[in-house]
C-alpha cells in the first residue's frame, strides 16, 4: 500500500524507486534530472544562496522542457517539476524556500536536521500551502523520531530512514539499516507512508536488503558523486573508487564541522567522512586549532587536497568498497535496478530448495 | 559453492543455516543442544575456567546421547559433538583449549579478538591437529582481516562477518552489515569459504537480507539472550524484551572493560550494551573510578542492578527492539527460518511486478 502511494506520487517511475540524494555542494541539476529521466528521482541541495538555488531550479526546467519525455513525467510536469529539493532547515529561511517552492513545485522537498521535530511540522505546513503537489519527504534516524515526526506532520509525508553506514550528516548514535528498517516498518504499520531507505546501498544488493528488509524504495548518496554528472572534485571522487573497506577507512565525527565552520550543526548529528590527515592528527592529540589552520591552507590547492594524506572534507558512507567506476546517472539508476531484481532472483533460486 | 560446503561441514542442518552465537556467560549447553537439534548450531563460549566448559560439554554430550536424533545428525555424534566451542582467545590457553577439543572434538571452534592474526594460524593448526573434523572459525568486522585471516589460515576456515549493530564486543570501527557482507562476498569470491553473517540480525527479514547480501548463513546473539534455554539473567531479559530503537538505546563503549576488569581486550574493540547509567555518567563526566564503584555495588544486588538506572551491564545489539517474547530456541529458529523464506517470497512478489 504504501509503495502504491509512493507511485501514485511519482508516476513516471520505474520500480523499485532509485533515489539521488541532495548531497551538498556536488549533487547539482545535471546529476537530479538524469536520475529523474532515468525513472528515479533526482535531488537537489539548497544551496548556501537561495539565488544560486534558483539558476540550479531553473537550469533542470530547462532540461525537462527540451527532452523527450515519456507521457507519465510530461504530465507531472505540467504542475511540478520532478526533481526534489533538500533542505538542512537549521540554518535556513523558511521565507526563503517558500518563495523558491512555491515558484518552482519541485514534487518533493526533503528536510533534515531541524533543531526541533516542530520545525519539520512548520515548514511542511508552508511547502503544503505554497505548492500543494510537492510531497514533503523528512530524514529520520530512529523509530522515536519518525513517530514524533509523524504525531507531527500527519501521514501525507515520505520518511527517509538514514542508517548509521550512510556518509555525510546523520545522527551520531543510530543503527545500520539492517535493523532500523525492519523495526520502522513495524512501528509504522498503521501508517500509509512510504519509507525510503540510505544509508550504506551502494549497488543492486543492498538495494534488495533494503526493499526486504521493509523500504520502498532506496536511497544512494556515496555511489552518486562517483556519477559522471556529480559535481564532485576529481581527488575526492579518486578516493570513493579506490577506498575499500568502509567501515576501517571511514569514521562518524564531529571534526569537520568544528574546522569547517559547521559547528552549529545541531548536536546530536556527526557526519560520516574517509579518514584523512585531520582525524589521524585528532586521534593523535593534535589541537584542533592547528588542524583547522591546516584545513585552511589545504583550500588553497584543491588539487592535491584530497586523501589519505590530505585535508579536505570527503564525506561519504561504509559502502565506497562498492564504488570502483565512474558512470553515467543513468547507467547507476539501471544497474541498481537490475543487480536488485537478480539479487532477489538468486536468492528466491536459492530459497526454492529449501525444505521449510 | 560456499553453501555446499557449509551443508557438508554441517550435513544435519536446514537451510538457511541459523546459528547461535557463543554468549558469554549466558549461552550455555541448554541454549546450544537445542539450536542444534533444531537443525541449526549452537555455540557455547569457553568459560573463565577449562573446568566449567568440560562440564557444559559433558552435558551436552549427554543429551545428544540421550536424545532420538535424526539419521544425519546421529551420523556426526559417532566422531563429533555437534555444537561449536567459542574463545576469545587474547586472554584464553591454547593449551587447555586442545585438550579440550581433542577430547570433545567439537564440531565447530569460533575464534575471535586475537591479538594478533597470526594468533588465528596457530590456533587453527593446533586445533586442527587435534581434531581433524573441528572446522575452525574466525569472526572479522573487515575485509582487510579477513583477507589477512584467509592468507595466514588458508581456505579450510568458515569466516564470521560480524557488523556494527551486533551486540557485545566487536571492532570499535566497522561498517553494518549492509555494505559489509557484499564487499566481503566480493573479496572472497575467488575462496570457498563460507561466510556467516552477525550483528542485528533478529529475525527473518534481518535473515533474508543477510542472504542476499551474500551470507551463506547467519548468525544471532541478542534474539537467543531470550531464549527460555539461555542463562540471561531476568532483569537483562527484561530489558531485551522492552527496548526498543537499539540505535539510539545502546552505545558502542570500552566503559565496561574499564569497570569490569576487561581492560585488557585488545584495544581495536569495545562493545555493545544497553544505555544505563554508568553510560549517563560517562557522558555527564563523572569519573570513571566512581561509575567502577557504583557497578561494584550494584553487583550485590543482580536482581535490581539491570535496566537504564541500573549499573549491571547488558550487551545487547541494535536490534533488540525486534525481540519482544521469550521463546524456546527451537522457536526461534524455525521462525527465523519462515519468517526469512516468507520475507524472500514477498520481495519475489513485488519483484515480479516490475519491468526491468
Amino acid at each position: 500500500m504504501t509503495t502504491s502511494k509512493l507511485i501514485r506520487l511519482l508516476p513516471w517511475i520505474q520500480e523499485p524507486l532509485i533515489v539521488s540524494a541532495p548531497m551538498r555542494p556536488f549533487a547539482a541539476h545535471e546529476l537530479a534530472t538524469a536520475v529523474t529521466l532515468a525513472k528515479g528521482l533526482g535531488f537537489v541541495p539548497n544551496g548556501n544562496q537561495t539565488v544560486h538555488t534558483r539558476s540550479e531550479l531553473e537550469a533542470a526546467s530547462k532540461i525537462f522542457d527540451s527532452a523527450a519525455l515519456p507521457q507519465a513525467l510530461g504530465d507531472v510536469l505540467k504542475h511540478s517539476l520532478p526533481i526534489g529539493l533538500g533542505y538542512q532547515i537549521y540554518q535556513e529561511s523558511l521565507e526563503e524556500a517558500v518563495e523558491l517552492i512555491s515558484e518552482f513545485k519541485p514534487i518533493a522537498v526533503w528536510l533534515f536536521a531541524a533543531r526541533q521535530n516542530e520545525d519539520y511540522a512548520r515548514w511542511a505546513e508552508a511547502i503544503l500551502g505554497a505548492s500543494p503537489n510537492t510531497t514533503v519527504w523528512i530524514q529520520v534516524g530512529t523509530i522515536a523520531e519518525a513517530l514524533a515526526v509523524v504525531k507531527l506532520c500527519g501521514e501525507e509525508i515520505v520518511l527517509v530512514f538514514q542508517g548509521s553506514d550512510a556518509g555525510g550528516h546523520g545522527l551520531q548514535h543510530s543503527a545500520g539499516l539492517i535493523t532500523l528498517l525492519p523495526e520502522a516498518a513495524d512501528a509504522l504499520s498503521q501508517y500509509n507512508i512510504p519509507i525510503l531507505a540510505a544509508g550504506g546501498i551502494s549497488e543492486g544488493r543492498g538495494a534488495a536488503a533494503a526493499l526486504s528488509l521493509g523500504a520502498d524504495g532506496i536511497v544512494m548518496g556515496t555511489r552518486f558523486l562517483a556519477a559522471s554528472e556529480s559535481k564532485t572534485p576529481k581527488g575526492f571522487v579518486e578516493q570513493i573508487l579506490h577506498g575499500k573497506d568502509g567501515g576501517r577507512t571511514t569514521r562518524r565525527t564531529r571534526l569537520f564541522d568544528n574546522i569547517r565552520g559547521t559547528s552549529d550543526f545541531p548536536s546530536e548529528y556527526n557526519g560520516r567522512a574517509l579518514i584523512n590527515q585531520s582525524i589521524i592528527d585528532e586521534d593523535d592529540g593534535i589541537p584542533e586549532d592547528e588542524t583547522k589552520q591546516e584545513y585552511e591552507d589545504a583550500l588553497r590547492d584543491p588539487a592535491t587536497g584530497y586523501g589519505q594524506k590530505g585535508r579536505l572534507v570527503s564525506y561519504a558512507g561504509t559502502g565506497i568498497g562498492l564504488v570502483t567506476e565512474i558512470k553515467s546517472a543513468r547507467e547507476i539508476v539501471e544497474e541498481t535496478r537490475r543487480g536488485a531484481v537478480h539479487a532477489i532472483e538468486s536468492i528466491q533460486h536459492r530459497a526454492s530448495r529449501w525444505r521449510v
